[in-house]
């Protein structure tokens, strides 16, 4: 039932994700209401899934000949986070098809008492031919370190 | 069946919703790739949203003893769009509760002849005391405003 | 002296810029205060100036085989200014070099009874080579655009 | 001489700043042209200064009878910087009034062989009081803060 399910996936933690990367706030993230902007949160999470993949692999992003192109994004915002506190983006691979990556996220605080899940995320990357935009096979490189964060659905 | 509603979801127009509202880009909108940043669509769709409203009630959003709190947000995209183009968010309110609206919402070039539907964004603001943080019922003003844009699903 | 100065500078309109660019304010731009957050105003000054030179001269930032690279910015903060006001840039070409020019830029309320100029910016673009990074002539079309845009400095 | 000023401007490095602020960049920082966009810098700016003063005093910014507001700011853009590098701001106290601070900025990268200076920002704040906006003294806590960064200018 979708009450239930929603109270489990608010209980998820780091511990559920098999990749953790920092992320840090700004002054301009807060809004009028004093906390993070909404749209910030896609901004969190597309630098901790870049950051994850050029570290890892060393690729490129602009001259590489396939560039992941997101096709879908999706958050549910459970709580509120606000500069200056340091975040960390929970990184977990969802779905991995020929072309497409699903990633399942969560926002953390990156240390502190509240170890609550913040936001969880939803993140549809598709490779296509830097050239011709049309679909390819994920780089091989990514897809060996993205089958490194495959786990079942926690919640 | 999942295939046939994208298709359908793709042919959207303006004309399927009910309010048009006028949006610009930035130089700085514009990504590595030289298209709009993904959570700039974010950003848009909240100023469409919330400008709607303080333009159509007057209501100043800070100092206003209810405030709409995004809960859940999520963005299909179809085809990229850059700056300098101007842009227009097609608003319809898919769903009105008792403390909470769900906005279904469009991406459109603001003209030429390119009238495919960029993104399809979905958007849910709770609407919660200010002091207290606890749910209330949608402001009366905002919530007339609502029915004006309520329609059924185009897609 | 430096006092008459400032209040010269702060009796600027509309009127002493040759250029008037029509920008808008976002949600997000809004910061804790209320107000336009202050690296929001460098937004909307590359964002005048850019839509400016490509709209008239149709050159494609990215292809061109010279780009505009800012080394130098500034910004004097008169008036807070906010979400959701439509805003205009006011450009004046302040000095036209071989491969440099320097704009001296306004901020105004697109409408409206305050007609005092809200923040006063300075922007220094030399052109490169797409290629080897080295400082070439602005292309020809620009330069006749910005000669258009010359006046003497009215403050 | 204004070159040998600018020469001599662009030798500093972290060493000439008395206090040093981590940043980190996200995707959405770079531009069409792969690097860093140019406002960007003004929020690390912002953000280091901020981070440093809540950090240190425990202010909250929102609540606090005085704020900071920024009356004037200015970049020097000596070489470009990009994400996901992670960067270093350096902060000195160049001019500490009754009610205003001048900042003299420097920013670097985070580590690496290129010691060199990225970038030189300027920033003032003037303190006023919350309700009524009028200038007030700096709160006793920031600038107790403040004279620990105050150093000669080291170009």
């Amino acid at each position: 039932m979708a009450e239930r399910e929603q109270t489990s996936e608010r209980e998820l933690t780091a511990a559920d994700f098999p990749v953790l990367w920092p992320v840090t706030t700004r002054w301009a993230d807060n809004d009028m209401y004093g906390h993070l902007n909404n749209a910030v949160y896609y901004q969190l999470f597309d630098t901790a899934i870049n950051g994850w993949i050029i570290g890892a692999t060393g690729i490129d992003p602009v001259s590489a000949p396939a560039q992941g192109v997101v096709v879908e994004s999706g958050c549910k915002y459970f709580r509120s986070v606000e500069f200056p506190h340091a975040l960390t983006v929970g990184i977990r691979v969802a779905r991995l098809g020929n072309s497409s990556v699903t990633y399942d996220l969560g926002l953390f605080d990156a240390e502190g008492d509240d170890a609550t899940i913040a936001a969880r995320g939803s993140w549809v990357h598709v490779y296509v031919d830097t050239d011709s935009r049309r679909p390819v096979g994920i780089p091989e490189s990514i897809r060996e370190l993205l089958t490194t964060a495959q786990t079942g659905d926690p919640s």
